[in-house]
């Protein structure tokens, strides 16, 4: 296979292919390499690489492979991380200058499940400064003028531009939502709580949640199906229900799904491109497949509410760095410090019990349709890098720890924009199945 | 028996004679009403009581009891309970103007379970206002110019004044062990999690327990055996192991049990008398018994984390009573919520997080010893009703969830002094075996 059919390869048939020995482990990452050598110059998703160290675990993948012992079912794939998670054989700085040259003994739990089905983790990726809104250096693949969006900014900049078939993010707002619909990629987070989050860099306990940036709805599903786990280090995984995710998302639906059309409050916000490309969106399904609902005064609340919990919660656990190395943080940052210092603990407390009122009138929504329709953003990457882009069409589901998933249906002026869809607590496979039948149906539609 | 015999009953002996036949249910009520008849209307322990209703479940004892069918193992007892508990057939007011005449629709989970077993709930005792620090109307059976304590307030003097075997109480920081040590009785706060708190007024979801107010050690085990359980209403139970409580607490220790004193950063405050009862008891138990550790600064720091998160969460809840009624509240109350809005998002958090560092110091001691031995309070009940005393010295032993009793070991100038004995989390049969062993070995001392 040349480098381009080799770059093309799904994570999900990369690894068939190299388990079959038709492709080795060493060739792929010698081209994702090789991809990165020719561009990542201009668009900076790396943070750290070490291409010997990447093709020493390559050349073990297939070892392994030639052994004829059982190898992982990811045995050989490279892997991009974000640099949020601690990884033991490559610093992991949190785009921090207070944690610069910091190197873990271990490896996040999740980097570790990705290991042992024999990954190769190629390198780590840029992520915003302690995963916050300061600007990356990263650029927007699609056009070096925009932003990739953050803070999973390198992330999602590595597998638009083919430098890894797949690669780990986070979001606490709306920080793989957003990069993967402005870098034209498939972006999942999954239910809070169903990926352990021990090893991983915090920043809100009651929001932050491991996603990952891939091309297509099928590898999103099998990387956090691996990654998937309970572990009494993180409380928040304890009593998630773990099912087989690639296999549910591959299912056909009877039907085509339906969508709950959810504008929210943020909808008149959104751009016009953004009206336009979701009004065409919503007509071509059809009024049988698509109902348009209102949830307005809810969406503004929860946004509101999740702003709240996740200043505060930086602010307790950020705040120590800012009173002792000030000038290690930047202003982004610092006054994002301050203002959660200034909120009380009753409002924190009242943020929080919000949720569940919020979360009854999601439900009720979602008991009707396959899942919730709504944008990934305000619109395309918005020119320029002094901001990552707005979280609005993400901060609520986050919130509310539900399942979202975008998908880089639609294009402006040579820009992907993300069709964001979002199910039920906890019912992470139906959410994916139906990604994959809304794909399908879209790619016939435009046949 | 004569109506005295019947009053100096313990809740298991109570019961035992009932059931076998020997004292009947209305005899047993009607000597309780006619000691509230005489007493309370000095002492107000009670809030609301009907003496034809009270009766009404005794006869239904008796005559479950003569059905010969299996009755609750409780059946016919007299229990009094805090007016924080929902009774589903006396009204529940909290303390508070703001609910006065509120009829709850449910008993609370815990009054349930004693229904269950046949208890006979004789009326509800008086409780601080929102089981907080503004003094009640309630008086201190043996001297009535004394404080009771609060904020189990009318259960602590309800018992001590033999109006009741057994009454249910609370503690958020200090108001089932201090009330108990004022008013001579035995004080038992279980583990942090141990009993449901479904229908029982919230004040600080974090500190909240469910305790009980008794005349031995035996009583209070039997009726926390009998409540404790899991809820899905409320998280603090998950999780939790429960265990025979009595019979643990019956079991003879092989040698008598050691002690950590621990004198805690309050004691420079407790008054000469606690010092010089706490100096004998010490000797009294000797060098090979008692063992004193210092923990003066985790102490105190302890305390003030404990009022963070209970001012913080008393704040969020009862924040909007204030903002809709503010006229219905006391000063003190508006105080503590003011108080407590005042306090930031990440001060809370910090307060919450403290904890896990805290328990590892105290772990450490209680590996070593039976329980950790400690003042219930700065010395006997306050002269006056201006206050409910000071609870510090059990502030930082509810913030660690830690089980805790307190038992009427010594004498001041005619006023009881409780001795309070604190153990491991979630290990409440070895401290309240180590409680019978106590109390055993300072009874045979005395004689």
């Amino acid at each position: 296979m040349t480098d381009s059919q080799l770059l093309d390869l799904s994570m999900i048939d990369a690894a068939r292919r190299i388990a079959a020995g038709e492709v080795s482990s060493v060739d792929l990452v010698t081209a994702c390499l090789g991809r990165i050598a020719e561009k990542d110059g201009e668009i900076q998703a790396f943070q750290y690489l070490d291409p010997a160290h990447a093709l020493a675990q390559a050349r073990a993948a297939d070892a392994r492979q030639r052994s004829g012992r059982a190898a992982g079912r990811l045995n050989g794939v490279p892997i991009a991380v974000k640099d949020i998670f601690d990884t033991q054989d490559m610093p992991t700085e949190h785009g921090c200058r207070a944690f610069a040259g910091r190197q873990p003994e271990h490896d996040a739990a999740c980097v570790a499940a990705l290991r042992a089905e024999g990954a190769v983790i190629i390198g780590k990726t840029v992520t915003t400064e302690l995963a916050t809104l300061e600007p990356p250096r990263t650029k927007n693949p699609h056009n070096l003028g925009h932003t990739p969006g953050g803070s999973s900014s390198g992330s999602a900049a590595a597998v638009a531009a083919g430098m890894a078939p797949l690669a780990l993010g986070s979001q606490t707002i709306g920080s793989v939502i957003r990069p993967a619909a402005f870098c034209g990629g498939v972006g999942y987070k999954p239910s809070f709580g169903l990926i352990p989050r021990v090893g991983v860099l915090e920043q809100a306990a009651s929001l932050d949640t491991v996603g990952v940036l891939a091309r297509s709805v099928d590898d999103a599903a099998f990387a956090v199906e691996i990654m998937q786990g309970r572990d009494s280090r993180d409380a928040a995984t304890a009593g998630v229900v773990h099912s087989p995710l690639l296999s549910i998302a591959q299912q056909e639906w009877p039907l085509p799904p339906t969508f709950a059309f959810v504008k929210t409050h943020a909808w008149s916000a959104a751009d016009a491109a953004t009206h336009e490309a979701f009004g065409e969106l919503v007509e071509e399904l059809g009024p049988g497949q698509v109902q348009e609902i209102s949830v307005d005064h809810t969406t503004e609340a929860g946004v509101e509410a999740a702003r709240i919990v996740n200043r505060v919660e930086l602010a307790a656990i950020y705040g120590p760095i800012l009173d002792k190395t000030p000038e290690l943080l930047s202003k982004t940052v610092t006054g994002m410090i301050e203002d959660g210092r200034r909120i009380s603990g009753a409002q924190y407390i009242d943020a929080l019990n919000a949720r569940a009122r919020f979360q009854s009138a999601i439900d009720e929504i979602l008991v009707g349709h396959g899942a919730i329709l709504t944008p990934a953003a305000l619109g395309v990457a918005p020119k320029g890098h002094g901001s990552t882009g707005n979280p609005v069409f993400c901060a609520f589901w986050t919130y509310l720890g539900l399942p979202a998933v975008t998908l880089p249906l639609l294009e402006v002026d040579g820009m992907p924009m993300g069709v964001q869809i979002v199910g039920a607590l906890h019912d992470d496979g139906r959410l994916l199945r139906t990604a994959n039948a809304l794909v399908r149906q879209m790619s016939a539609g435009a046949a």
